[in-house]
């Protein structure tokens, strides 16, 4: 038992957290102990170390480890739930890009990320994987606003130099990397200022293969390697992108060999990859070895009529996978909800796709929505010791029924109906940020 | 013109209704007339005719004909979300049918019923066909809940009288029939005092053919027809149950003849049957000659892995369809949801089943949660002149972002993230009820 001292937190309620995929833990009425920002232990009674320090007691609440949104577009959030009747292709065309442009406009950035931060600081989820624009000045204002409302965050200057609208085009290749060049100093800078917080690092974002030539890609993946960045994009979403990045890159067996060609498929450069509908097996196989990260977004892939990610079999290959919203091509901004629907498309290509493979569980999918996507920050999304002290309460009171119900009922109600729950506090690294 | 008079109501705000699945009408701004229950049209500027009536300005907020849920259990209302992990045959057998035993108790059913009725009532449903449980008492309790929560409903006794628990099957096809003729008098003692409105009706409700002996189905039709009475039931859900059946009824050639060889599959007796998930050509065209209305429920069919129903062919054919919440196979209450639910699995249904089948729009879905479902109840579901005055107030400022959208977008998104939305007011047949 380490020593406690001030910078000893202890919460009590009742507390659901994922141990493995396949084991939540419920524990009623108990104690969550965190030492200097990492999770201390869950204890039934409360150990005499830490008798006199003070206890924050959320009664009949739920406490458990911080949502984890391992992929979505910051821009997007003003518009979703939009033209939803459109497949990936021609709903970039038509409704994303045009509204993309807008944002190199700093005060029209300013106002949307504004409210995006504050909604997002609503909802249960703690830490994201974002995309903003390919403008530098916007995605540094919203790594700011994000800072600010107290998410860990990897937040993303988008790179493209062909087949966006002039409005969106990066110039060239040199143009585009050294917006980013630009745009990883200005960071720095901020922080060092101390306007964007530790928990908030930037991350190489090319938007995906059909927006970024060779040549960009090679200077982005030696960039990455070089200042140790991590790497966020697209891959195999829809069948009608696949074709067209074949037509793009003839000289790639499969779509993942053109990142991997720049080296952003994985070790060293650590990876998440938002998708991954109809990934090939050798391209399955390259994920598994590079410790990629794959962010599956279910309603998304069902919104864009794009398909449903086989995570059964990614599961049972051992491959990391944590869940996305991907806002806009999803409408929702709730990761209980990516929990959900995770498990209902996984239900939809058990009976029209594989009958060998089960559906998801409840465990599974909260397991994806914490520590699945947790790990990609790191010791994130338990409350095993040592894990970042993440924690969110959840007033449930209006599920409330004749039934009486324990733990794991309560948090698959949730998971199910979180429209119908509110959150009253949310710490991130051991700090409250609600 | 009519003439106005007492009986005349008029509300301002931002119309939206379906004409036909095909037509969205939207009216900014705009005067909706209702006079003696119904709706005398939709003016821009309001007629002379008008003048001096008295006028309920909703400002911004829409104005839409109330929500039509075409098929829900009232006594799952209680636990719904729970043990989705389970397909239907084995889900009935564990979490529904002890829960349902339980409305044995009068005042276990009164508790339930009373939140479920209050519950409903926030939401824009303001029509619903409903099964309750074997128990006429607790049946009739949720009649006069519906009643004075102001409801149009068709509230049915469920029949059970096979392949049930013992808590729950009724002893022989006599007695169970004998139940619901107590029902039926009962239900029209309590009209004749008051007790239950003029919109709340009993409706015939074998829970389906492995619950009900070919004596009973075959009484129950021969009230149905008698009486006449309207009819609910479940056809062709999932492929297990679908093989039971022909087990139990090897003389019918398929599912829904065991339903017509009572009599109970539409003309002359008007009946409703939920999921339609896997019909067979021919009980598809009985559907169609019968006028039987398809309870599309696509959450429910989605999380009990049922499949996808196959609705772009049901409205091609020209059959009735409209949307089911399916409580408690569906965790929510929304007909919002339901349409975004049947979008979306239509889109999977493109994808995986058969790309011949273009996904449903959001016209076909508003459509169906509305005016497809509503002409189960007679005109209901719009506002085209003559419909009955059913209209829900929307207050959509949830939804407000830096982006101005049009009343079609605004539906939308609305049909998306009803989560964020509230009702601020109802009407059911011109009589405000919230």
């Amino acid at each position: 038992m380490p020593e406690s001292g001030n910078n000893t937190l202890i919460l009590k309620g009742n507390i659901i957290y994922a141990k493995s995929p396949e084991e939540l833990i419920c524990s009623d009425r108990s104690y969550l102990v965190c030492e200097d920002g990492r999770c201390a232990g869950v204890f039934q009674t409360l150990p005499e170390a830490y008798a006199g320090i003070p206890v924050t007691d959320y009664g009949d609440h739920l406490i458990i480890p911080g949502l984890v949104d391992l992929h979505l577009h910051a821009p997007q959030y003003a518009y979703r739930g939009l033209g939803m009747d459109l497949e990936l292709v021609d709903w970039l065309e038509r409704v994303t890009f045009p509204e993309e442009a807008k944002y190199a406009e700093i005060t029209y950035a300013a106002r949307a990320y504004e409210t995006f931060a504050e909604q997002m600081k609503q909802t249960a989820t703690t830490r994201m994987v974002v995309f903003g624009t390919v403008h530098a000045e916007a995605t540094l204002l919203l790594a700011r606003k994000l800072s600010e409302a107290g998410f860990g965050a990897y937040v993303g200057k988008v790179n493209m130099d062909r087949n966006a609208p002039e409005s969106l085009c990066e110039e060239s290749a040199t143009a585009s990397f050294t917006a980013t060049m630009d745009y990883l100093r200005k960071f720095t800078f901020l922080k060092a200022q101390g306007k964007i917080s530790d928990r908030v690092q930037p991350i190489i974002t090319p938007r995906f293969i059909p927006s970024c030539s060779r040549e960009l890609m090679d200077d982005l993946g030696e960039l990455a390697r070089q200042q140790g960045l991590k790497v966020q994009s697209h891959l195999s979403e829809s069948k009608k992108e696949i074709a067209w990045v074949s037509e793009l890159e003839p000289d790639c067996d499969f779509y993942g060999a053109c990142y991997a060609r720049a080296g952003m498929m994985g070790n060293p450069v650590p990876s998440v990859m938002a998708h991954c509908v109809w990934s090939l097996p050798e391209e399955v196989q390259m994920m598994k070895e590079g410790d990629v990260f794959i962010a599956h977004c279910p309603q998304s892939n069902t919104n864009l009529a794009s398909g449903i990610a086989p995570v059964r079999h990614y599961l049972t290959e051992g491959l990391h996978v944590g869940l996305g919203t991907d806002i806009a091509g999803g409408f929702s901004r709730s990761i209980f909800r990516a929990m959900a629907d995770a498990v209902q498309v996984s239900k939809l290509y058990f009976r029209y796709v594989d009958q060998k493979k089960q559906p998801l569980t409840l465990s599974e999918a909260f397991h994806m929505g914490t520590m699945g996507g947790g790990a990609f920050f790191g010791n994130v999304g338990s409350f095993l010791p040592g894990y970042e002290f993440d924690a969110v309460i959840i007033d449930d009171t209006g599920l409330a029924s004749v039934l009486s119900m324990n733990l794991a009922e309560r948090i698959e109600r949730v998971m199910y109906m979180p429209e119908l729950c509110s959150v009253t506090a949310k710490y991130v690294s051991g700090e409250r940020v609600l």
